[in-house]
C-alpha cells in the first residue's frame, strides 16, 4: 500500500500539530519500557481515530505491522527528525518585556530546536541590563548590526500596537520566521512564514467553555 | 435580520479564536483616535474575508451600521466583556520548571483576566524558595490543603510525563478548567474543561512551513 508520503501529498496543518502528541505519548511509554506500540493504543490515549492516527503516522513514513504495531524507538527518532526537534534553530526575542523574557528563560524551547540567542527591546531600562539570564539584550536600533546570518527565525513578543512595526523590521533585517504572540494578524511578505501562538485566543476558548460547563451544572 | 446571537446558535470555536484578533486591531485604530471601523477595514488588516467579520461579530451581539461601520468604542467593551477578559480569574500554576516560572511572571496574564496567585511543585530546590516573584510556590502534596474555593483554573507545566497524574490531583482538588502547555493529551471527567496550547507543536508547524518556502526558492 503507498503511504501518505510515497503519494507525496503535502502534510496537512492538523497533522502536523497533531504528531507532537503522539511523540509525546511514546516516549512516555519507552519510558516505561515498552517497545511496541498499536495505533489503537495510541489513538485510545491521545484521544484521536485509530484510522487518523495511522494516517498521520504514514506521512512521515511510520508504518505499523499488522496485530504487532510501531517500532516506539524507530518511531521516536522518526518523529523528531520529522518535526524538526533534532535540529538546531537560532531565534532572536522581539520585545523583552514579560512574556519576552518568560520565553528567553524559557531552556524548554532547547529541547525543541530553538536556541534563543538574543534579544531586541527599546526600553532603556531593559536594554541597560546588557544581558537577561545570560543572553544578550540589544536597542532593536541595532538589529541590522547584530543581525548573524544564521539565525532566521525572530519570535515577536512586543506590544500589540508595535507588532506591525517590529515585524518590517524583522523582515527587512532577514528574519525569515515569525513566531507571533501578539494577538494581532501581522502582514509579511510571501517568503516569510508566520505561526500565531496567541495564547490570549486560547484563554477566551476556556472561559467561554468554562462558561458552558458552569451553566450546565445550575 | 436576526443576528447568530439572537438565534441562539452557540459560539464555534474558530469565531472564539478570532474575536481577539479583531479586538487587538480596534483597539489599536482606538490608540489612533479612529472612532468608527468598517468590517473590509477589519477584514483586510486583520487577514479575515469581510463577510466571516460580519458574521463573527453578530455572535457576540456587535451590529454595524450601513455605510457608517461599527463604533470601535462600544466594539472594545462588547468584546472585552464577552471574551472574559475584563473577569477576574484566580488561577494555580502546576510545575514551576522553566515554562511554569515563566507563566508565573508573566503579568500580561492579568490584562486577559488571569490571576496567578500560586505554583505548586515536587522539587525540593523550588519548594524551598518559598515563592517566586512574589507568588507562593507549594509542594504539590499540599494542594488539598491550600486550595482556595474561588480557584477554578489550573495552568499545566508539568513534565509531559508527569502530565496526567497531575492532572488527576488537580481534578480531585477541584479544578475546573486545564490550560495545558504539556504536548501531552490528559484525560479528565466530562464537567473539566480542557485547553491544549502546546508551544512545541505550533514549532513543528513553523518549522514544516520553513523548509517548503526554503525549498521553493531553490
Amino acid at each position: 500500500m503507498k503511504t501518505e508520503k510515497d503519494k507525496g501529498t503535502p502534510i496537512p496543518e492538523p497533522t502536523l500539530r497533531r504528531l507532537p502528541w503522539y511523540l509525546a505519548y511514546v516516549k512516555l511509554l519507552m519510558a516505561e519500557g515498552a517497545t511496541v506500540v498499536s495505533s489503537t493504543t495510541i489513538a485510545r490515549n491521545v484521544g484521536v481515530d485509530p484510522a487518523l492516527v495511522a494516517k498521520d503516522l504514514s506521512f512521515v513514513d511510520i508504518t505499523g505491522k499488522t496485530r504487532v504495531g510501531y517500532n516506539i524507538h524507530g518511531m521516536i527518532g522518526v518523529l523528531e527528525n520529522f518535526l524538526g526537534f533534532t535540529e538546531h534553530h537560532k531565534a532572536y526575542v522581539f520585545g523583552v518585556g514579560n512574556l519576552g523574557s518568560a520565553l528567553l528563560q524559557d531552556k524548554g524551547l532547547l529541547q525543541y530546536g530553538i536556541e534563543v540567542v538574543g534579544g531586541f527591546d527599546v526600553f532603556d531600562a531593559i536594554i541597560a541590563k546588557g544581558q537577561i539570564y545570560d543572553i544578550p539584550v540589544y536597542h532593536l536600533d541595532e538589529f541590522p548590526k547584530v543581525k548573524e546570518d544564521d539565525v532566521r527565525i525572530g519570535i515577536l513578543a512586543a506590544p500589540t500596537e508595535k507588532a506591525q512595526e517590529v515585524v518590517d523590521i524583522m523582515v527587512s533585517g532577514g528574519i525569515r520566521a515569525i513566531w507571533n504572540f501578539t494577538p494581532f494578524r501581522v502582514i509579511v511578505p510571501a517568503h516569510v512564514v508566520v505561526q500565531n501562538t496567541s495564547l490570549y485566543s486560547h484563554l477566551a476558548v476556556m472561559y467561554n467553555r468554562m462558561k458552558s460547563t458552569l451553566d450546565e451544572k445550575k
